[in-house]
């Protein structure tokens, strides 16, 4: 099943104690994409600007996405500067320019219209709602938001919360949309919201599924611990290439059993960390299917008994 | 396999977002000794005041644990006040009275001696190091420690970690005592130091358990996630109960396979689980080893694929 996905495309300039990067191609929509792309196909929906070329494209044609939903529009592209020098699981933001995506509208092309999949990535709660309800056939919709939208734009989110299958979301954005410190009791507020499925992420310490009908006993459905790596070069789109690899796994599945699932937490932990290693979308570009699968083994024997 | 557990027993008044309790029953050799105590015998020295009666004595002998080695000192027991008013997961210290423990001078009663499985709990190194050496036969020795000795008594703990065979310790003392803020090349700094084995415990995310030989393209041996609570009452001994749960386990065994350390990463997570749910050790005081088996397959069924 194809999946239609909704976000930033962008550049990102990064500050990390691994070194530089100035200009890199980024943006949530453009991490979820190729993570996902090596699961199933892929279309994106977004506004770039004049500086995205050639050799963007080619980025994303390499991996087969289609990109007929990225509308270039006059002007510059969404741009943003932080650094992780002092801190790797939090960046630090030294610069944000909209540029064209300030007046972003989006624009579905009818050949996405049939899309089963569709992933609202993190921006205006507004647009998402407006999208998804553009996609009628999308029979599981996933969606990403931020602490200034749980803030600021509490009203407009809760309306997007109410549409969507499955939110995807870290922590300190859990507790902040509940209003609860405690995971669990947070989980279970979030889902009141309308969510069926919960998935909280926990950076470097994994994430954890909560189901709408997981017994309360239970607590969670699972809890996925990340990959200890030895090597975090750039943490800059971790979340975005959880989302992509768990969001690409189900969609390449014929039925969405909690099996699937589970196997699905596992295959987003893999894509997050492949992306951890090197700068920007660097390791997604140049990764195999295989060297996916080999980490997907590697990640049962760390996690399991036996 | 019977343990012998080195630390403090001593009393704690303790404030929670749950409430207060006023000098109740604690010390990191008493959350070991009780969470180990559903595993494997267990004997314990530490050093009380006139306020350890028998009261005290009774939650001891009620769980079968030696208390022989437990001296009894003119004055007052250590006592420690803290709270955890804003954050579950750092205490912040009111009060800390040594008393009794400022003078502690091990003594390891004659029977002992013979103990195979030896836990030095977070003291003085310089006594951690007298005790280690005044039990020749012990074939399995852990520790742990904490930032204080880390950062002050830099020297003295070397001199411990080079007999030891299982450190562990939290996220924030691996990195200060490696000098490194990587979690997998702290933990091969920690091992080059001397233990065979490393458990660093990430708190409500779980822990790690790292062995001198396990390959580096692994990175860890086994990644133990924590059990999600949906009511944290009081954290402290979390920690003390993990290396109980953990060190019990492996003292009953035939074997110190590579299965069995892992399944003592559950049994550890399961422990800690058990004792912040309620205050103080009022868990450990009343709970079985029927429920402490039930949570282990629960929380097999929440980190396993299938």
């Amino acid at each position: 099943m194809s999946i239609t996905v909704v976000g930033s495309v962008a550049f990102d300039s990064i500050e990390t104690p691994a070194g530089r990067r100035d200009r890199c191609l980024g943006g949530a929509a453009t991490y979820f994409a190729l993570a996902a792309s090596f699961f199933t196909t892929v279309r994106v929906i977004a506004v770039v600007g004049e500086d995205f070329g050639r050799r963007q494209e080619a980025v994303f044609l390499a991996r087969n996405i289609d990109i007929q939903g990225i509308e270039h529009a006059p002007g510059k592209s969404f741009f943003w500067e932080g650094s992780y020098l002092d801190n790797l699981n939090e960046a630090k933001t030294h610069n944000t320019e909209l540029n064209v995506f300030g007046a972003f509208q989006p624009k579905i092309p009818d050949a996405y219209s049939d899309s089963e999949f569709l992933f609202l990535a993190n921006i205006d709660p507004v647009l998402q709602r407006r999208v998804r309800e553009a996609m009628p056939h999308a029979r599981l919709v996933a969606g990403d938001t931020m602490n200034y939208w749980i803030k600021d734009h509490r009203p407009a989110l809760l309306e997007v919360l109410k549409g969507l299958d499955l939110l995807l979301i870290n922590d300190t954005e859990a507790r902040m949309l509940a209003g609860n410190t405690n995971l669990v009791q947070a989980a279970r507020a979030v889902l009141a919201l309308g969510p069926r499925s919960l998935v909280v992420k926990h950076g470097e310490y994994g994430a954890t599924l909560f189901h709408a009908d997981t017994p309360a006993a239970r607590g969670a459905d699972l809890r996925a611990p990340a990959f200890p790596l030895d090597q975090v070069t750039d943490p800059t789109g971790a979340g975005d290439s959880f989302a992509g690899g768990f969001f690409g796994y189900l969609a390449s599945q014929p039925e969405l059993t909690p099996a699937v699932f589970r196997r699905a937490m596992f295959y987003g932990s893999v894509m997050g960390s492949f992306t951890v290693e090197r700068f920007g979308t660097e390791s997604l570009q140049q990764l195999t299917r295989q060297q996916i699968d080999d980490r997907f083994a590697l990640f049962r024997e760390l996690t399991h008994l036996d």
